[in-house]
């Protein structure tokens, strides 16, 4: 059976180009710091993302833990969005790890305001306060649908933090999926914050791996955290070869997911009983409401899954389809068809 | 000049009685579980209650992190509501001390329904999710006003709790306030928590202390971490002296709070340029709005200052006024005489 | 039935003097910094001490657990002596709380060498290794058996401390004891330290409390900790006022214990099957070996209490004895005999 | 210039096999459990020890680390040899990460012995003492100089772990060379341990990774506790794809490793200024010990690296000298002309 796998684009496998960079990389062991590949990836991330420094992580999670780690205090509390992944998909490990409480700001669709978080920030000394830390925005943002966040929201709150001495954490697993959406270089939004982590997986394809970046001090900082957390891999090198072409080859090609992502939502937005919210289909995911007297999101992922169509279910009204490299033009049409069978 | 001091009821001072209590309490190291007036007030204090055991902390704060560390793994979530005292004013503790991190419930005047706590607790078993440890209720809620969480909402989240294998702690600093207010035994809202923290100190003028009680259990490892903590006191039968005293004759004086409170609001609420949500005065906390041209909840505060009357100012528009033994009826006249006077 | 309890000297009860000063004690809230006994003790404290700063706090756990948290970073190593209360005695809160691990260096009789010391100062970079955060020095060192640790050794540390910039916390439970010994002022002790906590009971007899001192700086950041951990207590002046009449009024009379600790040891040491090393009897500690065949320290501990008597088993052959305030020349001539005739 | 690195087993390239085996890796998201290439590695090294489940982790720190936070309770004290890995050089993770202090056991040549572990043991439930929540062992003992824990000594501290119901973990990043210098089978070993953690890199040349391995129940809890820390990767099959190799046809090749390594021994020890401990070198691990009026370790450590040679300063006087499968017998002779040409 034909299977299409909207579950995440965390399901891409690593291209030829990249398994044969894999075969030939040169290594060494990057926890003496002598691993060519690893030092090169890590230069060419800093320099992307207009940063002094770089450190290759096995995941996003690591990178985002390692940012809240460096940038707080212990008893810090740091401002994040209600439906944030650092908040909500990396296992409680804000207050585990760096010991520091979220405050939550709600945002609208995902997208902040800086006057709610400038309310959000504790001004005074009262020991009874936690003091803020650290705010975090996520761009695109998962779980708002893929939405961007735009340059001037990302400003501001940028400002907030000077005003403030805050400093600005940018979760960015699929940042090149808001700038290919805003038609800007990346640093143009990373510019906005004074730490990044971006995924060199999901929509760029590479194996395993992410990349954090910011200044030298904080990457010095970084390196001893991640060893500590068991980050500290040998010969990376091996990954970091896949990640160079994530790099240099798949950025051009997020574009496609894009367009195949509005397409799918086109295709899917007239069948009875989905509702989809056009203006968030910003990049390569698409939220469908299902309002169906037949249908839960559950029973409706399970009936596409006999139908070879992997999507997930968010909550019981909601399914979420991501684009990828593995995802056709005529694997959407497809789906589109599937859906309308199952519907009508 | 005449001070009448609304801050807070922890200004409260020992009265006589506690005082001579205190010269002549029979004493022992508590450390080594000998101090005979400890050991009664525990007695005491988790009879009242309902419950098998209980410990003497030096502040209520100690007492709800405590329960928080003893019910809780690392790693956890725990359901507080929007503006609890554990969330905002504990100083970041759960993060710091337990790991836990809080899954934000936004009650209706510090009310949570069932409903949303439901929908807040975590079934499924996903790696990515902390997993739910712990409900947290605040019964009177401060920051809501000193509302009286209803029994009926007690028993639907401790239902829950029971369905999903969840304890239920009780942050009850005023919880006789609330069963005054509600004209119950303390028990009827106790028998809806696993654990409970209440304070000697507040509306029954004990010097220092509070008092957690749960099952034996419980205790026992609470007495540990207690140590851990520093809250592991020798003689401290001398703060307990008083602590008695205030369980046994000062519960029932918290209804003349209650109708001083009362009197300030109504004597204040017709006043221009104020609001009071009648409703919410249901124990010794009144909330006071202000929308005046010449006035903000700050220079207002410094004003009423200037003549002897001292409050809180929550935030820019927000005053909180607290009644106690200190404060007398013919108090409550006066504040609300000056009031007139620099509003009108 | 005629009993002494050696034990401990945090067993100590209150004075009458101070009983009347708690009756007739001036209080506040001291959570608002209002509590004037508490002001004026913890000046006192600062003064005494010769630091700038002073915090009461409810245990000499609390006091020591808050400078480890307020000198360290997270992850740091703190150099701590192996018999040492801080290691032995405190739930193993420096790694709970503060995310430290112990270096532990062997004294010779509790008294560390500058030059081991010097030795597990880590003084590379390298990301494998925990960074030496803190050096602790207790004294009179308790499990040692209350031993002075000489002004000469408290210095050359302190030099390391400038040497490698890395501040001395001075567990100074019974600091007094060790001045008292020396016949020094305090100050020319805790010159030698960047922190101290000192203890209010034991010796002194006040009921609670003891003093965390140090700079300015240090003082408001473990403030803001001290409620975090749930130390801040309401009208603490209570307690304050007691620790004011033991440091006025107590400390001249720790010489009495040591004459008797000295009594104690010069009457035991040559009973058979008894050890004593005598140049370790500095203070009011005595530990005494049993290598009898009819009794383990464990058995003789059971015995002595039958007797009326009442001392701690160290392990299975050792024995402490502490003096103190309530343990008079008679008691210490009493427990001879009573021990001769066990053991004869 | 031929250079001959021996600092670390560690530094050891993939083989040809290997990134052959990488470029054609089945894969799939291990986050979803969808990678077979891992699921085959992790089936395959829980098989290798004997235990029921196994987990696969970028490093041996996080191997550990995860098995001292799933054995352990906050608060706990942890077993540990006093020059281990995991106390020495793992960032102070055990104290950050699950909040558990060790308490130092010294063992002779880096095996503890089961009546000085015993003694270590906390029987009370004194408030006061962290209790005893693991055991851990080293085998081989890096730090030792590779020397292997015999089986008795396992035993013995096994049975310890039973009858305290103390769990024993094994850090066994080189316990393939400890049963390969006992000639037996890993089981033999890895039936005295609980739980234990094995490194795929090092003497057997996978570019990353390492195996934890226990009981189901405590890998389900790794599992979760390694999304937190980070550790869980995508594509990871990629690594396991190595991982597979060095366990099929890698282990077999160590006992040239040790051959090397006593063939270094043999020739260095004569030489003047160089002590060596024969009997220590019993896997692929050689500690020189420099006594010479020319040479600290550190300057020739230098002189070597200048001839090409390189090796690992330990302290002041010892160098670590480490076989792996790009040393070749003919390096070992090289570098003892090389030693003999420096030092005579």
């Amino acid at each position: 059976m034909r299977v299409i796998d909207f579950r995440s684009d965390t399901l891409t496998q690593p291209t030829v180009e990249m398994r044969q960079a894999m075969l030939n990389a040169e290594l060494g062991d990057d926890v003496y710091g002598e691993d060519p590949t690893i030092n090169k990836l890590e230069e060419m991330g800093a320099k992307l993302v207009g940063k002094e420094a770089a450190l290759f992580v096995p995941s996003g999670t690591m990178g985002n833990q390692l940012a809240v780690l460096c940038h707080t205090q212990r008893g810090d509390e740091i401002i994040l969005e209600e439906r944030s992944h650092i908040y909500n998909y990396e296992a409680g490990g804000i207050a585990f790890l760096s010991g520091v409480q979220p405050r939550i700001v709600k945002g609208d669709n995902g997208i902040m305001s800086a006057g709610d978080v400038e309310k959000a920030i504790v001004t005074d000394k009262d020991i009874h306060h936690p003091q803020t830390g650290l705010i975090c925005i996520e761009n695109t943002h998962n779980m708002a649908g893929g939405i961007v966040v735009p340059l001037e929201a990302m400003e501001e709150i940028y400002e907030l933090g000077r005003k403030y001495s805050l400093p600005i954490h940018l979760d960015g697993a699929r940042v090149f999926n808001a700038s290919t959406a805003l038609g800007c270089d990346v640093r143009d939004i990373t510019k906005y914050c004074d730490s990044i982590m971006f995924c060199l997986s999901k929509g760029l394809c590479a194996p395993v791996g992410s990349i954090l970046a910011g200044s030298k001090d904080f990457i010095d900082k970084a390196r001893r955290y991640r060893k500590m957390l068991g980050g500290g891999m040998r010969q990376a090198g091996i990954l970091a070869a896949a990640g160079i072409i994530a790099l240099t080859d798949m950025i051009q090609r997020l574009s496609e997911d894009h367009g195949n992502a509005k397409l799918l939502a086109k295709g899917l937005k007239y069948i009875e009983g989905i509702h989809i919210s056009m203006d968030t289909v910003q990049s390569n995911i698409v939220m469908v409401d299902i309002s169906s007297p037949k249908y839960s999101s559950y029973s409706l992922v399970d009936k596409l899954k006999e139908k070879g169509i992997l999507a997930s279910d968010i909550n019981s009204s909601r399914i979420r389809f991501v684009t990828h490299k593995y995802i056709s033009k005529d694997d959407i049409e497809h789906t589109i068809s599937v859906f309308k069978e199952i519907l009508q």
